[in-house]
């Protein structure tokens, strides 16, 4: 019952953690997994103004288990409405799904 | 030194995460990591009765290095013990190690 | 407008997260991902004096988006610095970058 998918994974601000659900559960993903995390983008490199996070763990990173063309939709979707003025990156990783629970039965 | 390996994601509720960790001990992995994360599984869609876990951080996603056959076995038996009554999934990514360090020196 | 990459995913002792964040800043990646963790590798079950860190979180796993050269060079600076004395573990997965923000662009 292993069958291949893609793992979309957005690491951005915490501040935009709930539009970014809404464009992934707006997509038709049917689940995802948000970390908590620190880091660093360009602008912390950048901005003085701006705290390092790799403390402060005010970044999420959200994974979300899905087609090509759904991890596509949020990928741009994602991007179109907040990377201008929000730290983010978006990338694909190939995985195979041996057993799906209750998270990837879709209703 | 580098070898190729696998690594078995599986994302599950943090009641069972001490059961799925005696399955991944069973099964000979020398080492595995734990995230507390929140998120949403198909129970969450459908369930009036259960809070959202976006910010609960009621989930775990564990992080095995292991073989295929390892990982075939953990996701087998995490699932045939616990998949009926959990929300989970297990996938696997292809991995290369490039520097393996205790976690992944065998005894 | 994707490209592929490298994620080099290093997991280790909390301790140390400063100097490999140097090691990485110093290799000229651009951005990376702080997360904290539990966990076990075999320094967990041999040591009868250090405890299990399922529970404390006292890993970190820091994810960095580079090159493939790069990802080399973080890798063995990280293990020739540390592994010595460290528990961790360093791999690479391939991924595809599918929308670049601020963390990934070049300034």
């Amino acid at each position: 019952m292993a069958y291949k998918a893609k793992k979309v994974v957005i690491i951005t601000e915490k501040l935009i953690v709930d539009g970014v659900v809404k464009i992934i559960e707006a997509a038709g993903a049917t689940g995802y997994t948000v970390h908590s995390t620190g880091g660093k983008g360009s602008r912390g490199i950048r901005s003085e103004d701006r705290p390092r996070v790799v403390d402060a763990f005010a970044n999420v990173q959200i994974d979300v288990i899905a087609t090509e063309a759904v991890a596509r939709q949020i990928a741009q979707e994602v991007a179109a409405q907040y990377f201008a003025n929000y730290s983010g990156i978006t990338y694909v990783e190939d995985v195979e799904i041996l057993r799906p629970g209750k998270f990837e039965r879709p209703e």
